[in-house]
């Protein structure tokens, strides 16, 4: 990991760096249609943005569960292509993690896409364990895989 | 509005009734994307569903502000094609300002398309009042009209 990577509490306004690059950061998908403003405004404690000096080296949305008083979910998370390999990914779910805990949480919880094999690798390596793989869980028919960590 | 309406609060399970429909009742916009299985998990106190016998006629998919303790907001709501102009959504806009007012909520907020004057009128008629239009909110250019109401 750099020694210049920061990691603070996300705002509003940082939303307006974020959206632009998504769907570029993630090889040209359309995804910036799951990350609306909402996550930076009304679950912005539990928003974090990577950066190196002033350049935005990646982010991750969460929030604690509403209904779930143990649990937190990390909604959408990613490091700019060209910060990858250097534990941006790590920094950001690390800074969640304390965050849950401090919130009482004692499990994180997470979704991806069976055929996204980096992001399951990557969570297994964060601890994170799949508890089941589901179809159609989000609407367009196709698998995800659900996972979950607990916090010690 | 029809004797025969019920509202109850939303589980995961609903999820799968108003996930295949949600297109198809915003006139085949691409819409799913913006609801994810995640408000009816994490959020079900503050999701709600309207039905007509077992007929889905409705639902809405709102949270309380977890950054701020004040406001409710309401992401998502739709009625189907076949019970609108009865009610159905005062009924479940409703049923959102009191358990907000329960939580101890004293404004609620929501977003809209500028376009969609229908959507705004509806708005206005519940009291919500037009704070700002923002463009470029949601990350694909285009303008939102950001709404709030008052809770007594």
């Amino acid at each position: 990991m750099s020694g210049g990577l920061t990691v603070r509490a996300a705002d509003a306004a940082d939303y307006d760096r974020i959206a632009p690059v998504v769907d570029e950061w993630w090889g040209g998908r359309a995804m910036i249609d799951m990350l609306p403003r909402l996550f930076f405004v009304h679950f912005a404690d539990t928003a974090f943005v990577a950066e190196e000096g002033t350049d935005l080296a990646g982010f991750l949305a969460g929030f604690l569960s509403q209904t779930r008083p143990d649990e937190a979910y990390i909604h959408f998370a990613g490091v700019s292509p060209g910060h990858r390999g250097r534990g941006v990914g790590r920094l950001l779910y690390e800074r969640f993690f304390a965050v849950a805990r401090e919130r009482s949480r004692t499990v994180v919880r997470c979704v991806t896409a069976p055929v996204n094999e980096r992001s399951v690798a990557f969570h297994r390596a964060l601890g994170f364990e799949v508890d089941t793989v589901a179809q159609n869980y989000d609407g367009r028919g196709g698998d995800r895989v659900l996972m979950s960590r607990r916090l010690a």
